[in-house]
């Protein structure tokens, strides 16, 4: 599995992406999910992939190769992009189904897309594996693909898009926290890119390792803070009497004695 | 779907459940997860369903029905009555699932039976749909069947065996907070039993309801708190010269230049 998750503020937009991949248990590696798109100034855009590895691997192969990264580099909207990350991922549904259908294996895989090109806003776009998509709004600011339900209460709390590119950064950080802790099919080293709006370039990039000091620094002070924040929190109180009211009601619903029989 | 919890405790267990059941977005209910065994002062059961309803109703109905419910109120060990809950799935399995494969409809069920028969500790077991079961230990102290990952990053940092009751049931209600806030296929009444050992009653039992005056505080405590507390958190400071360096080095593995075509 992988967990990266990407958010689009009126500042810019956010990037973030794990790097494990493990087809069972028994066979974990390391594959970054992140590839970036830059050059000549007029672009910057960011892919990230979820799902089986070789399926994947096979749309990214297309998407590199000659003709259809020109369409890359050509396009003058990110929408084109997408549609050509599209048309890759059917391409290798057409080839690579009818077998993997045939094992039982499922076709599986989903992209986020984001960036900007210019004369053009930034945009974000979450592909699935028909290779249709959905682009993000103003209400919709953030896509995940992969594990994405243990990082999810986090981001539903804090994230607003007129929020800062780097706190939103640090929120996809603590989301990616809560996922490492508790899914052992998500793992480090992350790739973080902070995209600020109308720079097209690649500024704000990091590869982060267990080594990483504010990533570290983060989830340690992160921990301490819940753990504080959930002792200062009340204890239920039994004795307050509008609970033992609701303690005399339940029986009828929930309760089986052995009369009942 | 639905989300319940229950932690075995040095000094107890503690049982939470939701009752939001859903065939479809179009088809949403409420519906009660818990059951509680409880009469003569030797027993305190309490079983927790997840999964289809249809087939959750049949395996409650047949358990509260004359022999198996006897068997429950004279076993003398939880285990048998994990047995007599994975008999009862199998039947419905046998009885159901034919029809249910030819309409392509998965044959889907888990249980949480937790509680205390005199003369033995506390016990606490998941059972999956085969009717199959696992037992909690020291290390393996919770169990969640239904809408799990939102709420597990909360339970993973806090919880431990030697925790108070109460301090637990805090947990358990944050990690429900989380689900809800996630997670629309999950909702309010909740049902809270919090078992103190050696009770054989129910004494701990509440039923919450948005109304609810502890639960609406630790809810809205907790979402200040951790907005707080991430706002405490330092934001990544990319003028800072080891991250500069990182962002050197980052171009062979991730990025795509013209020049690859």
């Amino acid at each position: 599995m992988t967990y990266c998750i990407s958010i689009k503020l009126d500042e810019g937009l956010v990037f973030l992406s794990d790097s494990r991949t493990n087809a069972g248990v028994d066979d974990v590696s390391t594959y970054r999910k992140m590839t970036i798109f830059n050059e000549d100034e007029d672009r910057t855009i960011v892919l990230m992939s979820s799902g089986n590895l070789a399926i994947c691997q096979s749309i990214r192969q297309i998407l590199i190769r000659k003709e259809q990264a020109e369409s890359i580099w050509n396009a003058s909207s990110l929408l084109d992009v997408a549609e050509t990350v599209g048309e890759a991922i059917k391409k290798i549904h057409k080839r690579d189904s009818p077998t993997m259908n045939d094992l039982g294996v499922e076709f599986n895989c989903s992209f986020i897309l984001g960036g900007q090109i210019k004369n053009e806003e930034c945009r974000l776009f979450k592909i699935y594996s028909a290779g249709n998509f959905i682009e993000a709004g103003t209400e919709c600011i953030y896509f995940q693909i992969g594990e994405s339900k243990y990082g999810k209460p986090i981001l539903d709390r804090v994230l607003n898009p007129n929020m800062n590119l780097n706190v939103a950064a640090k929120c996809a950080l603590l989301s990616m926290d809560s996922t490492l802790r508790s899914n052992i099919s998500v793992g480090l080293p992350l790739d973080l890119l902070v995209y600020e709006k109308n720079d097209f370039g690649i500024s704000n990039y990091l590869s982060i390792t267990d080594e990483n000091s504010y990533f570290k620094e983060i989830r340690s002070s992160w921990g301490s803070y819940l753990r504080e924040a959930f002792n200062h929190l009340k204890d239920i109180d039994w004795s307050n009497s509008k609970l033992r009211h609701s303690r005399d009601t339940y029986n009828k619903q929930l309760l089986q004695k052995k009369i009942s029989k």
